[in-house]
């Protein structure tokens, strides 16, 4: 191996010498397939000629760590990603490395240092705000990075992994419509995540393809959280008119309405249908068993280090963005409507 | 730094030339106060004179990984600790590696590959059987190791950490009999584990000197995970004379058993009282919350990493095995049973 400084060789001066923006030579880095082929070999033999080694890269004998990196475990959520990427880094014969950053510029920081100290092969991210300093960070450690979930529509620049959201906030919606129910609730999970309006939309997309109107009572605001699917649960049954049934864009947000209508005294199925969005293992070990959208969490996990490792090896990746399927898996907690069920 | 290689200096070596044996050397770098201060004193003299340096103490000049050893992440019981663990290493300005050995000999050797190659400071293993081959090649690779809830009867070779199991089974069957129960199952938790023998030596306490007998058909088998606390519930609800309270050494079969009930139509609390072991977040959000005894598992990880990080720097850790305190956590899932409500 040759003694050049890791890092003597930046983005922006390959940049400059190939006469293309920096961004062009990160699509390269990152296995896009949108650049001209013309245009990648000349940036490909620069990134050569220069000596410009990915962080990863270096050793190059063996497969090492990988960085996982949360903004909070404190969701059982995290279990099931950490779960997938665990399992598929040591297949590889690796490992992971992982951390929260509880969305702070200190714990980020700390965590860059950290990479740099490791070397990490590369970097998955779980709903991350990759916005342009950490890119720009994450670009000078010249760490191949992935993420699930991000916040925000997904930049193409990086690989981003997640599931169909869309169909499966479809998929749910239908199932209560096909059950008889006319006024079905949504509680809509964070805001800023991608994969919460993805799901909003579909549950509008299922109302509306039904010739149902969406009510805007019955849509009400949630963080992904047991305590907001509590407080939505509460608002929902304190209408004049509550809904016959809920759909909450989480299980645990399923879970806290269960315990706003047993607080009332109200039954599910019988009296309410409750149907989740993530299929975590609680969503199996509640009573009753839940109705719920399958995410592939674990399978989304490992797609994440399959894909660091062939932006390792600087294998161009077909698509940078792969949602995987999403599955309606029905339990006990939906049924036909009490009006139905009784006439 | 002098340029010895680090593993050319074993165990055997300085116990042979201290005049001691091999296990007497472990316990003065295992931070063991029993040995004698004159012993103790020409050991740590003669490791230093030979160069003998801990893995992790190679670079000194920063605090680097911790692995922290699963045999599995299918329980949400592992995120808790894993919450703890990361937060402490990284309040100290490290990082955690994750692994799961799945119980398999070659997942366990991979793992001993892998840490000879990332240079951790030590490593933490969770519910591991510790048996002397695993411990004779954690020797050989100078890697300080603190055990979370050992299987079997902790060795005290190496430092355990646990919480006090015996004291939280007591204080569940207490809060059951101070309601009135009379009638009280166990549901056990899985039989290799220490943890588990002292939850039932803890609810077998709390009947006897309450002058209650034990019933062995009110107490059965279970695994800690949910499907086993549905049977446990299924066996217990087909007998002639069925409780009126069950505790269940783990949250998950708590919640096993809450759907064994609802499943014949009986209702938590006002039919049968449920308390759990750990205080899981599902705890909290099941329906009804359930009643547990809270284990503080991230102050266990947390406990774990300044362990480790003592056993580094070298000092005397004061006792080899540390039980931190149970704590019950009164919730929705208890009251006075039928009988009594009734009277």
């Amino acid at each position: 191996m040759a003694d050049t400084p890791i890092r003597s060789v930046t983005i922006s001066a390959i940049a400059a010498e190939a006469g293309v923006s920096a961004p062009t030579v990160s699509r390269v880095l990152n296995g896009r397939g949108d650049v001209a082929p013309a245009t990648r070999e000349r940036i490909e033999s620069l990134l050569r000629a220069r000596g410009y080694r990915r962080r990863g890269s270096r050793t190059g004998e063996r497969v090492g760590l990988l960085d996982l990196v949360f903004n909070d475990l404190d969701s059982p959520w995290a279990v099931e990603i950490i779960r997938g990427v665990e399992n598929a880094a040591h297949a590889a014969g690796g490992g992971i490395a992982l951390s929260a950053i509880h969305r702070q510029a200190s714990s980020t920081r700390q965590w860059l240092e950290n990479v740099r100290s490791r070397a990490s092969d590369g970097a998955i991210l779980v709903t991350t705000d990759l916005h342009s300093t950490l890119r720009a960070e994450l670009e000078e450690l010249h760490l191949p990075v992935v993420v699930i979930d991000p916040v925000g529509v997904p930049d193409l620049a990086v690989p981003t992994i997640g599931c169909t959201n869309w169909a499966g906030g479809l998929s749910a919606t239908r199932h209560l419509i096909g059950l008889g129910h006319r006024r079905i609730a949504f509680v809509e999970g964070r805001p800023e995540l991608w994969c919460s309006r993805a799901r909003l939309d579909g549950y509008r997309a299922g109302l509306e393809t039904a010739g149902l109107d969406v009510d805007s009572a019955l849509v009400v605001p949630g963080d992904f959280d047991y305590e907001s699917g509590f407080r939505a649960g509460e608002q929902l049954f304190d209408l004049a008119e509550p809904p016959t049934a809920v759909f909450a864009a989480s299980d645990q947000m399923a879970l806290g309405v269960y315990e706003a209508l047993r607080r009332r005294g109200l039954r599910v199925p019988d009296d309410v249908s409750v149907v989740g969005f993530d299929d975590l293992p609680q969503a199996r070990w509640s009573s009753p068993p839940l109705t719920t959208v399958r995410q592939p969490l674990a399978e989304m996990g490992r797609l994440a280090v399959r894909t660091v490792h062939r932006l390792v090896q600087s294998e161009t990746i077909e698509s940078p963005r792969v949602e995987l399927a999403t599955e309606l898996v029905v339990r006990d907690s939906t049924m036909v409507p009490p009006a139905a069920a009784g006439g």
